[in-house]
């Protein structure tokens, strides 16, 4: 099995009501990979500029994380500026300087076009696209990340690679208006349509819901007595959700079922520490210490 | 086991997305009575004026609830007329008419002061604490809601009685307000202290996390294609957990979390109709059903 990750590599500035960090590690591809390679090798297709140096490499070389579909070109990472109040569900952005993220055309190399699953980040419906028709033999899984940025602005590209797409992984406000429908067992229908068959809500503090043809599963969010930066919590699930299921090799309900877990445990992590602190420092006995209460805590025992 | 409920019964105007209603039936203590009483019979202290007639009469004459300690004096019914927008998280209060629940006195029938349970719905806390004064023998459980208006507005009354609760059941925002403390763990921490030894925090689609001195507790909340009006939902959700508890006659963790269960499907029968339309046509196989197909939703099966 192999597992291909699209999307971002940047640099953030963040200020939460528990501190700030100045160009800290971030991205999509960033946090994905970082949480996916706990569980298995992860390839990357991703642009950075000449400020990405040997401290950010580094972050990535202690994992079976492959860069050969990193590019480095003249110039500047994309960097995102945001700030978050009290309750941390929502994002302020105060700046986003795409840089050489605004050329990025994902040029896939030739071992990378046979990958079983396929992560496309929250880029350019365009380029998703770009990407899936890059590959030779078509993946295993491919699961898709998007915004409302790209659901207002480009929807037609949006829907057209949609149609290709296993598993869309989106928050709840993303599928309500993806979809104009508020309900979600009636959105997870309207998604059906567009082309995935699997639908992961994402709700923050609230947890996970996960809609699949075999029915609805939902957990809440681990609960953390101290959250720092929700930032990447989003990639990171999805890094934990998919390197778990290209781990055990499984695409069964129940499989999915403990993927949601692990990726809530992997988010649980990253939100502990700004950026990637906690995500690069985390060990396998605290994932799975972790996720073992975390599964006591969801169980309900007979009477 | 007895189980006692003071509270309100009310007339409400409701509009929704979905449609209105005019003088329906409601109410903390009517809501909790008829979910509770799915499982346990219910003695109700509470107030109506004349124009709680046959009709209504008929709704609590169908199930076993002893209606000795409603009051009927000269006047009007409490009234409340509100409003929900697509997302129904929130209701818009367009009007409040206390009427005869102005004077209201809790005066218990004898028979009521030594109750097993007791149920403290949504009402001013100094009334909540004399009810609990009025008790001969201490209940074995005492659950109590409140609402943001009692904790900014009675706050030295609202933390007198909390010293005599033991279950404290709320919403998100009501519980931080109380605590003055954004992070769920940390404000249980603060409850504790106040006097409540367990926490049931309601959060509306999200479902409930339960806090208790052995753990914390989340589920979701039963997933409906329609939802039409969400009032009532929270003294439906304390009927059938306190209902429940009374049943099985048990009080460890294990009844607690099935306990919790037990109110969000009979919440979730609640808000599927206007008022309590559903609720009074629900039957034992519909419960038991639902509860079924709940309990496999948010099962995690070994791998």
């Amino acid at each position: 099995m192999s597992l291909l990750a699209v999307g971002s590599v940047a640099f953030d500035d963040l200020e939460t009501p528990f501190g700030k960090r100045e160009r800290a590690l971030g991205g999509s591809a960033t946090y994905f990979s970082l949480s996916a390679s706990r569980f298995h090798p992860v390839r990357v297709v991703a642009v950075v500029g000449d400020d990405f140096g040997p401290d950010q490499m580094r972050v990535f070389d202690q994992r079976p994380i492959d860069l050969e579909g990193l590019s480095h070109v003249p110039g500047l990472s994309f960097h995102w500026k945001g700030a978050y109040g009290y309750d941390l569900n929502e994002a302020k952005t105060l700046a986003t300087d795409l840089n050489v993220f605004a050329d990025f055309k994902p040029d896939l190399p030739p071992a990378y076009r046979h990958s079983d699953y396929l992560f496309l980040g929250n880029i350019d419906p365009v380029l998703q696209l770009d990407v899936v028709r890059q590959m030779t033999t078509r993946p295993k899984w491919i699961a898709l990340d998007t915004m409302n940025y790209w659901i207002r602005g480009a929807r037609p590209a949006l829907e057209a690679v949609l149609r290709e797409v296993d598993i869309l992984l989106v928050n709840d406000a993303e599928v309500r208006e993806l979809t104009q429908e508020h309900n979600l067992i009636k959105a997870y229908r309207r998604i059906q349509q567009l082309g995935p068959r699997i639908l992961v809500v994402k709700r923050g503090e609230y947890g996970v819901a996960l809609f699949t043809p075999e029915g609805i599963f939902a957990a809440p969010a681990y609960p953390l007595e101290d959250v720092f930066d929700p930032t990447g919590a989003g990639d990171t699930f999805a890094g934990g959700f998919l390197g778990y299921l290209a781990w055990i090799e499984r695409s069964d309900a129940t499989a999915l079922k403990h993927a949601a877990l692990m990726g809530s445990v992997m988010a649980s992590f990253t939100v502990e520490r700004f950026s990637t602190e906690r995500l690069e420092s985390v060990s396998q006995d605290e994932v799975r210490n972790r996720l073992s209460l975390f599964s006591d805590m969801i169980r309900v025992e007979d009477l």
